[in-house]
């Protein structure tokens, strides 16, 4: 890896603090409007009136919105029929955005239920009651580029106008402001890396932080589904970290159907054995995966294939009394719970929470501990 | 409690052992035919001929299918618009039954997907390839009056007739045969309470031994939501038993919102607070949790209460690497994950296993260490 110079420059213009109320909670039920004192994700409107701040709140001046892929979609085909996109900037996505946050003090797409998440500066954080810095806070300063890390469905947020739209990758550049809550999570956007890897590896950054929790000294298998996509390559790289080096005694398989992908994975070196195989077919990868781990069924399995029907092939390839975490969103709750009662197996099933404290921050530094994985990643995401 | 007569009486046929062929896995596989090879459960059609055994199967004399409720209610509504049921005994949910088992090998609801289990005797048990009897065998013997604890939907079963259809429990009485495979689970009724009392309990089998795994000695607060329904006493009477008495310290709070439910859990004396709050809305549950709390959130989240929109209460209620346990299968996988990442809480999140090691043997149990629990569960559900 080569060096690289800052990606970003300093802001110049000078901000003028506002002043800080002493109400307002971790969560920000202070701003919710409709209804009052509701959270502000099912909040039909809330509050973005940011001539005051909130205590714990932090202000951001706003420059980027990458909206959900699925949002985005939505408001383009929304778009192209019968409005006119004349009276603002941006065209009918852009028209869209204004109408939604003018109307829900936030990017929350009625339709879709969606958000995204923005790129901006640090302009004021306000202080907890005793006086100090949240938690989540500490370290910013004023003038840091950040990326938020929670829903735009939730940020409160108030635009002056769109400058691009940007459909290849759903963004748009945009003059505004918006608050993050004591309980919302942003990190500082490292200035060695490009912006898009950081966004990209940032958009799974609750993956490794899990795997690195939950992969005991004592375990000696870990499976990976769908190892080859981008949360895949972290939490088998993690896995393997803590299982130490590939010396069969110790294993991390992964299973991965797409061809280039389990190639690309392959050649990271970090598998014992990658599966080209169907997970959706829960008896043939069992007999695989066991065939790759000296028929016995594996420790612990990270579910990362985004395809429905594959909670079946995860509950069966582990052993009783192991752990099948699912982080895709494609999981159903029934079919996991009821499959795995179906065939009596005594396993731990979690829910991926993309949350965990310092998450972002042991997510880029993987970039910095796994250059192959930073080469593969700037070849596919950069 | 006073002790009771046996229930049931043995068997007086003879039984004739049928072949044992050495084929088989153990979750069931050799039974499917559309498609062969499949789990029994996604399978259309599975093998019913009984001549036979595959090794570490048990085969039961059916006396009872206890249908699922909405399969039960899908096949009336169908049944009265159009269909004779005249040709076979049960009435048109009879020929229903009759008709799925023939074209299925099981009573796999075609338009509902559910099943339900059955009651029966043990007639034969086929031993592993070893010779050894498989362990969820074992204290089983010949004659043993059993329920499965395994879906219907997955369980070969021929039927020679029905007897009996009773709309109000949805239950049928019939002859017939059925099979369990070696991952599938059964548990041997006891003597010595009603079989409506055993069943009800069997129901939510998997419930109170999870609490026991999961209530740690370190742990001072363990909150149930959905107190008061059947999982959600079991939960708090399995929680108290491991938090130790109720001294103030160590706390296990309930919300239950309907206050009938409320006040009978209140009556048990297991809980430090019963809150008559509604799940659904996360702020005041939490307000009022911490209340009960000495201002902390709880350790631990149990939640039984099978209402939609829950998920939030539960995750805001818990403390950061805390635990929520979602029993409910009206629980959203992504509400669930999404909501904990929306608001920064660094919990586990677990989808509940209806199985564990033992679950039955444990459940059942607790109706003779809890005499004030079975006397509730008489009275509503005996």
């Amino acid at each position: 890896m080569t060096s690289r110079p800052p990606v970003f420059v300093q802001p110049t213009q000078p901000f003028k603090p506002v002043p800080v109320l002493p109400e307002g909670d971790r969560f920000g039920t202070h701003r919710a409007l409709e209804p009052a004192g509701a959270l502000p994700q099912p909040a039909w409107r809330i509050d973005n009136d940011f001539s005051r701040l909130f205590r714990g709140e932090i202000l951001l001046d706003v420059e980027t919105l990458n909206i959900d892929a699925a949002s985005f979609r939505q408001m383009e085909e929304a778009g192209t029929s019968g409005h006119s996109p004349a009276d603002v900037g941006g065209g009918p996505v852009g028209q869209k955005v204004m109408e939604t946050v003018a109307t829900r003090g936030k990017q929350h797409n009625p339709v879709t239920g969606s958000g995204g998440m923005l790129l901006g500066r640090v302009a004021q954080i306000a202080p907890l009651a005793d006086g100090k810095v949240a938690r989540v806070h500490e370290g910013l300063s004023v003038g840091d580029r950040v990326a938020t890390l929670v829903s735009l469905s939730l940020t409160p947020l108030r635009l002056d106008g769109i400058t691009a739209v940007r459909a290849e990758s759903a963004q748009l550049d945009v003059s505004g402001q918006a608050v993050l809550f004591e309980s919302g999570s942003l990190v500082k956007l490292p200035h060695d890396m490009p912006e898009r890897l950081a966004l990209a590896v940032l958009d799974v950054a609750g993956a490794a932080p899990q795997v690195a929790r939950l992969v005991k000294p004592e375990m000696t298998s870990v499976l990976v589904l769908g190892g080859g996509g981008k949360s895949g390559i972290l939490c088998a790289a993690e896995a393997r970290r803590k299982l130490g080096p590939s010396t069969g005694a110790r294993r991390v398989i992964a299973v991965e159907s797409y061809p280039r992908y389990a190639d690309e994975l392959r050649a990271l070196g970090i598998c014992d054995a990658v599966l080209g195989i169907d997970a959706r077919d829960p008896v043939a990868m069992r007999r695989a995966v066991l065939e790759a781990n000296d028929g016995r069924e594996v420790d612990v399995t990270f579910s990362c294939v985004n395809v429905p029907d594959t909670e079946m092939a995860a509950v069966m390839a582990t052993r009783d009394r192991g752990i099948v975490y699912f982080f895709a969103m494609s999981t159903s709750f029934t079919k996991a719970a009821l499959g795995a009662e179906g065939v009596s197996k005594d396993v731990d099933l979690m829910i991926g929470n993309g949350y965990a404290e310092d998450h972002a921050a042991h997510t880029l530094a993987m970039m910095h501990e796994f250059p192959a994985i930073r080469a593969l990643f700037e070849t596919r995401y950069g």
